[in-house]
């Protein structure tokens, strides 16, 4: 295995100092005088396009009380409008030789197709038109919330460890919205209807709160010329509101929580801390959180499945996992998986004492050039999919950040040093801002 | 002290029939053409009266972000009107011989003078003024918003209790806003503005989302007439919302967390388990969790003080709590303070067993009957107070229970079997809904 990544890696070496000379220049972006961000990304190896609208609203975006219903929105805008019956558009994509879909986060909802160059204007115009012109009923409604749920049902109500998760970010967080499961809360679910929908709909789908992607075999200015076409007519949302969520007040009391359920096969113990986010002009420490959490946990040679897995023999899994990719202060887990006879508090009793270890000796520094590579790898993989580029572009854009946060990110990862890592791992790991959670297969009830 | 309590309550007992069978009939109730619901509560015992305005809007009505802002309203409420300087309300109330203040919950906002009753008008003129005609400028803004981050300060912030309290209410509830302090996230308070404050006011101050209560030596018809004379031309609010919080999802995982601070001197653990409340037409549970709060640790003859204080002395204090009396689910806490020597882990077990044997072996009758006496003869006395009288409608009126569900109150809490009591404890006692708290002294910082 470590043999075929150096081989990989001397591949990517050979290619890369070209690429990572190219990628800014392959990025173009515009604003339309509507308030509309383009982001043009050329790649000119294949005759396609992949056209992505990225809306600067998720789940956290949400008023109080409607949970899930950015989700329940995003299935919604596969129904009609007012030129096309319900599922027509995907049926036209496809006709097309295309595919297409959505997605929703807590910060940002999405749209794409990835069709041949020369329908990239129809996707425009179709994209466009249920920007604002969705027609629904109270069937649609009533069909489409049935799904959402039953998409519930798979994702979460029958996996205990998402059931876990909710509950645990629920405790992460005392009064942002993180803390809400961007599918929704089942019991609000159940009550969203048509007006919930188009509230949300109205105050945020609009040309000023969108960011258009396009990558592929196409020139900026073709695109900037169909944007201002299909988009430039939409007016702006004058009353578009400010972005702002409730911030978290100081955390002072780690919260525990121990969660049974008789499906669970595999018992484990999480930990999660509120951890700060890529910002605008300020990634460093995001970037030491990120190449904290690989070094240890991000491959089986890290620091925790090295000690717990392989040396110890304590654990069948450990890792850790940070996304700093966040328009408000996110998370940084740990996660330790016992071997059978290792009970969860002598899990957590590894886990702690595997970095506090860590913290005292300090980064390896192989270790850390090694990371540091295969991050450059990665990154540079990447390049290869313009629908990776497209997300990594549009996901950075809808999340606070510029494209040049986005082209100094790789840079910066680069550029940390050891000291950086162990100064951000000391300053995140504070069990006040934590939750620790026991997932468990159900026992016997206590009181 | 038994004695006393023995002596006082052969005094209550002869009062009581008389008193039970007039209440009813003390109270009238109206409703204002534009909405307003008035409560007269007669009591002809001295020349005066309490007049309270009471809106249906609390903390937990409040915009996510701007927390605090009822009670900071509350406060701006004292500024000027078109008629009245900044100050003047509570120097005419104080000219006129009376008194005047307000408080501010979850669930409602309430501002009351006592006064002679040739006053009433009086005050009747100035609260109308002010529930539609407060001016404020920036500077009002300013100066009071200073008071109220003093009053966190003094409140919370230097209370490790208080901050204990906060961060395990914001664990008990994950998506209903009663996990929000009513003073408000003191992050969110320093940003508290004009537009806010003018935006909770204009959205809840209003004849339709307010409750009249006058309490003393007046007629009903008097009341009414001088009520329609000062409030009744005040126009409803059309556009008042329904009153409607996000609920909560199912519970399923118990919280636990630990606050060490250096000023704690008394370390202890409480758990909060979260509980139904009292609905309209619906209060045999709450009454059935009243009685159980009482009969656990309402006072040192309850069983957890008994067993833990006095029979083991492995407490110092040990208690239970439930206020029955909110708009949605509240929360049912026990507490358990150790002698030193006993670890708070041993003090929780303490707490759990002597709950579990006290579900097994059932309420004693004896003790139960006791209780109830003592409840009655509080609400007995309390009817020798124009005042709590007042406050009992008015909360009860503004948490969303009725006159008829005021007056049903005690005699259902006489009607609870110990099986029902048992019953209540039994669905309450729920690890999934509760947060278990250890508040400690600060000791050395664990990794």
């Amino acid at each position: 295995m470590r043999r075929l990544i150096a081989l990989a890696g001397a591949f990517i070496l050979a290619a890369a100092p070209l690429r990572a000379q190219t990628i800014e220049d392959q990025v173009t972006t515009f604003q339309l005088e509507n308030g509309m961000d383009v982001v043009v990304i050329e790649d000119h190896r294949a005759p396609a396009v992949v056209h992505m609208l990225w809306y600067r609203a998720g789940s956290a975006d949400e008023q109080p009380g409607v949970s899930g219903v950015a989700h329940f929105l995003e299935h919604l805008l596969f129904k009609g409008t007012e030129k096309l019956e319900p599922g027509e558009f995907s049926e036209i994509v496809k006709a097309n030789g295309g595919t297409d879909n959505a997605f929703t986060s807590y910060d940002y909802t999405g749209y794409f197709q990835r069709i041949a160059t020369d329908r990239l204007g129809l996707m425009m115009e179709m994209e466009a038109d249920r920007m604002k012109n969705i027609q629904l009923d109270r069937e649609d409604i009533l069909t489409e919330r049935d799904v959402i749920i039953e998409e519930r049902n798979q994702r979460v109500e029958n996996d205990p460890a998402a059931l876990f998760r909710e509950q645990t970010m629920a405790a992460q967080y005392l009064n942002h919205p993180y803390g809400t499961p961007i599918i929704g809360w089942r019991h609000e679910m159940v009550n969203l209807d048509l007006d919930d929908a188009l509230a949300y709909y109205q105050q945020f789908y609009s040309p000023n709160n969108a960011v258009l992607v396009v990558a592929g075999d196409v020139m900026p200015d073709e695109v900037l010329a169909l944007a201002q076409q299909h988009y430039g007519p939409i007016p702006r949302n004058e009353a578009l509101p400010e972005r702002a969520r409730p911030a978290e007040p100081p955390q002072m009391a780690e919260r525990r929580l121990s969660f049974s359920d008789p499906r669970v096969a595999q018992p484990y113990v999480m930990r999660s801390y509120l951890a700060p986010e890529r910002d605008p002009g300020d990634q460093r420490t995001a970037a030491a959180l990120t190449l904290l959490a690989e070094v240890l946990g991000g491959s089986q040679t890290s620091v925790l499945p090295q000690k717990l897995q392989f040396d110890e023999k304590r654990a069948v899994y450990a890792g850790a996992f940070y996304s700093g990719l966040s328009l408000d202060d996110t998370t940084f887990g740990v996660v330790n998986v016992p071997v059978p006879g290792v009970t969860l508090e002598e899990a957590e009793a590894d886990m702690d004492r595997v970095i506090a270890d860590f913290i005292e000796t300090g980064v390896d520094p192989v270790q850390l050039d090694r990371i540091k590579f295969q991050l450059r790898a990665s990154q540079v993989y990447e390049l290869d999919s313009s629908n990776s580029l497209a997300r990594r572009y549009g996901a950075a854009l809808t999340s606070g950040l510029t494209v040049e946060d986005v082209h100094a990110w790789p840079g910066i990862l680069q550029s940390i040093t050891p000291e950086e890592i162990i100064a951000a791992a000391q300053a995140v790991f504070d069990r006040d801002n934590a939750v620790t959670g026991f997932l468990r297969t159900a026992e016997e009830v206590t009181q």
